[in-house]
């Protein structure tokens, strides 16, 4: 099974990253895509996001071998729904909703009789909208299949050739432990971010204008990822409730300890503990998955 | 009252980076230095990061105009007594510690009637140690000085002026409401984020090497500042332990109840805080706290 022509459906950081990284890597594929925001398609045409930009979400399957639905993951069933009478029979439906699960299960409802192949890519930015979009988003980075059971395997093989042709690794994975993997890999760091910036700025004793200027000492890193879409993250939490909740327990017992250790002036246990990360922060940049330069290569000195 | 010459004990990455900030600006300053680690004296030597460095802190301080601390917290006590039979009687003794009322307390009890000028620089990477210091760590980041009741002016002017010819931007404030502010933008953003990276890596039915895999989503951020000196954050955590437990508190309710709004499916809840925070990144940005490129500038697609 070969794919020629890709389907875009949502034409933001994910969806715009995915068709600039088929035509900058001169892959052979065309591409379609759609989104039901008009600005949206205004600005993907400009910036030739996709060969084509469609008014509908069924032109632009009409001819589709890989259809990729890359909206909020609260919104793939509606959708799926739109575009399911211009489906071509043969085409593979994904996307790259950051819970599997859900989805999965969203999508069969939609699409009876589909091959549905949903997939994660782990990356992205703290930006979104079609001008946010790069060429070499997944270049380096993960991307998540999970097929269903009985899963055709010529379809699977065709999904993990293109992710690769993207420059993505590709792992196989069932959706609910993915789900429960990027609960604490991607899901709890967003939500404890979103908190603490959320914290800091309903002080009264210390002012925003001081959360602001003094943010260089840790803070600042939290407001970038707190700077996220929106309604992508608040769909996330919605849908996979189960192990994000069962991952925040576990972080609020740790949290807990830590606390008990810093009021009883327990220093040995801090001490061990802040040792012990460290070396997870060394694996992560050995293994690929992070920028070695300090601060990230933040520019410093402006 | 001229600052001609000053003397930095500890030369890791603050102190290495004063020194090397003196220079590379053409201070006319002499800068001469200790470090009770031989190893670090000798990279400091070979890195240049001061004019002289010194066998002992006494060696150090002798003619020193402004003595500046670059230990962690929990000994600066021992650090000044160390060196308090050299000090010269018209010498500034200041610091660079993240806790501001306990080091001052340490600071008096250790140099009774010495001028001392508590500061703390908001700058710095993950990283430590001698190699880590680079000369424009300091560029348009603030200094918080907390001059003690009854400060000399002419000493408060000179230490203000030695960070403003630093590149920093200096602002005066109270040592508990530093404690205060500190602890929301720094000490309690550390301590989540070396406890998540500490739950994640203790997860019994997701394993290590998947918790690093699939980092980008959002957990690598929190790795970067998991990676901080374990030493210095420990200290941190010890000495301000009432403005940390009082921040904790508040962030742990605010959590509680994001976590009771992701089991009830209460989207609104979620989406407007979710919005809220942006807003907070933007001013961040705009206020040159962070590099504006997306992903804090990291490189993508290596």
């Amino acid at each position: 099974m070969t794919i020629r022509r890709v389907a875009i459906i949502g034409l933001g950081l994910l969806g715009g990253s995915i068709g600039l990284a088929v035509k900058a890597r001169g892959l052979g594929i065309t591409t379609t895509g759609h989104d039901r925001n008009p600005q949206v398609r205004a600005t993907a045409a400009e910036r030739g996001l996709v060969d084509q930009v469609c008014e509908t979400a069924a032109g632009a399957v009409a001819e589709a071998d890989l259809v990729i639905l890359c909206v909020p993951v609260g919104a793939m069933g509606a959708a799926a729904s739109d575009l399911a009478p211009a489906l071509p029979a043969h085409a593979i439906v994904s996307d790259v909703g950051s819970s599997k699960a859900a989805v999965a299960e969203a999508l069969a409802a939609a699409l009876p009789g589909a091959c549905i192949i949903p997939a994660h890519p782990v990356a992205g930015t703290e930006q979104s909208g079609p001008e946010a979009g790069f060429a070499t988003l997944f270049a380096g980075r993960w991307c998540i299949i999970t097929p269903p059971e009985g899963c055709d395997p010529a379809a699977l093989a065709a999904l993990s050739d293109f992710w690769t042709a993207l420059g993505s690794k590709v792992e196989l994975m069932d959706a609910a432990h993915h789900d429960l993997v990027l609960a604490v890999t991607s899901h709890i760091p967003h939500l404890i971010a979103y908190t603490i910036v959320g914290t800091a700025s309903d002080l009264e004793d210390v002012t925003q204008s001081e959360v602001i200027k003094y943010s260089a000492g840790g803070f600042r890193d939290f407001t970038r990822i707190a700077a996220s879409d929106p309604v992508m993250w608040r769909d996330v939490f919605l849908t996979n409730r189960g192990a994000v909740l069962e991952m925040l327990g576990r972080f609020s017992e740790d949290l807990t300890a830590l606390q008990r250790a810093i009021r009883s002036g327990d220093g040995d246990t801090l001490f061990d503990l802040f040792t012990r990360t460290r070396a997870i922060r060394r694996q992560v940049i050995e293994q690929g998955q992070d920028d070695e330069r300090p601060d990230f290569g933040r520019e410093h000195g402006a």
